[in-house]
């Protein structure tokens, strides 16, 4: 303990060690537990998996594109 | 907030929005909050990765199928 | 299987009877899954332990009351 | 999106608010999604309801305190 | 890692233990990954938190102690 | 009801049957809840996106790899 399941966009191998170190350094600050003791897990989830507000994030994400 | 995690088979593009649209629209009744505030996770999981009364779901669905 | 996970806010009895039945109908729905397989659990979760925007929401919600 | 579930001990209000900061604040940065669409569940877990390496946490805990 | 997360009834301390210590051996053996490095979360739920089948397990349990 | 989630490293066939056997039959001496109520999640996890003690396992296992 303790555990942090971080559900995020799809990462590269750079932002995985950042979020990993990051998250973890927050967790020990705030808990005074010791790094060693932390486990991440990066929960990549693609646009079409995830709903916002009743709609895919996918669909979403196309419809600002086209406006952009 | 709030959160919904759908653990489910794999879905089609179709089955994903209706999924989105439909458990967003309950959650919003139910609690009175926005539709706009609800994040949905669509957590598919093929029938390998499940195991249901002590089996996994692939060898339950494959015995299925010898019996139809 | 399936599984739905629903992080909301405290429900009264009634508000959950109402979460359950209008999930589990719409994950039937959607899969063609027959309701007995469903299981939800009401993760309900006090403000004070939930962050938007980084922000703890009893804040947010305390700060709106103020402006009421 | 994004969410993070942070499987903590029981946190004070100030804890509380540094972590849902600090964890946000290192989403953001990492993904570069607004702080706006983050949300953080503090999943506080007293030591009798969390294991580690097979054995309560709060046993570990008490067993610590005997030996300082 | 591993982490084990253990959605179940209320349980009483030697029940915890029990739990603990049994999912961390199964786990443990079936992986090769040694017990030190496993962490179990007793995801406690009461039955009104709990939907089968589109009822409330609350409901449920107290409908069939009427028919014992 | 009830469920587990089993956060854990790619597993054969063999060890997914053997997981889901172990971990429903300690659940089920626990909570003396029959075996068929049982749901179990395998939540297999490549090494690249955990993170044990700020580091991504994948690195860690790479660099034992180098020592052995």
């Amino acid at each position: 303990m303790p555990t942090i399941h971080f559900y995020c966009p799809e990462l590269d191998e750079e932002q995985k060690q950042e979020a990993i170190e990051g998250l973890t350094e927050v967790g020990s600050e705030v808990t005074g537990i010791d790094e060693d003791n932390f486990v991440v897990y990066l929960e990549e989830r693609t646009p079409d998996m995830v709903g916002v507000g009743g709609q895919k994030l996918s669909d979403m994400l196309a419809a600002q594109e086209e406006q952009d």
